[in-house]
């Protein structure tokens, strides 16, 4: 990922999802990518920001409104990529659901 | 960082610093540590997490309110390396301020 997303006046909202890996790729990467792809392809999407190292990874993605992010998290392609999170590639994760109520950017 | 932050129940507070860096390290790892230590000392501190890859990091830091928030910003040591930040460290940043209505943690 490069820059931050370009996101609207708040209010909208972000769901930031704290992950540490298993072992190995087992397909993750693959998988990732098309989640990011199909992801900003949603009705209500706003952004995506991702960001990884040896222990663990954060991605934040923005969307409109709760019902968008609903509608994301029941995706038939997501529902399955959810499940090979839990059984394959996250040996622990946090998600966390939130209104965004202030932004400020800095640009050098 | 190792492992997401063991947060309380909802409702509380996030600071999401999505960021790109400037070439070197020119002091940034040093006091990119130290603000750790001292921000978990703060009132009202519940947790943070962090990633960083070649391109970007994310930063997340989890507190109790919006006061908890304001009085940390306006640390006097924090102030410092805010200002470094902007005129050193920084190509560019985002930083919002939400609200976490929902969460869930998984283990393996």
């Amino acid at each position: 990922m490069s820059g931050y997303s370009k996101t609207p006046e708040p209010p909208y909202y972000a769901v930031i999802f704290t992950s540490e890996r298993t072992e190995g790729d087992k397909g993750y990467g693959k998988m990732a990518d098309k989640m990011v792809e199909l992801a900003s392809k949603q009705k209500g999407f706003l952004g995506i920001e991702s960001a990884r190292d040896e222990e663990s990874g954060i991605t934040v993605s923005y969307w409109d409104t709760l019902d968008s992010i609903r509608k994301w998290k029941e995706n038939a392609t997501h529902k399955v990529a959810q499940e090979k999170g839990k059984s394959l590639w996250y040996r622990n994760f946090a998600l966390r659901v939130c209104k965004v109520e202030r932004q400020s950017f800095f640009e050098m």
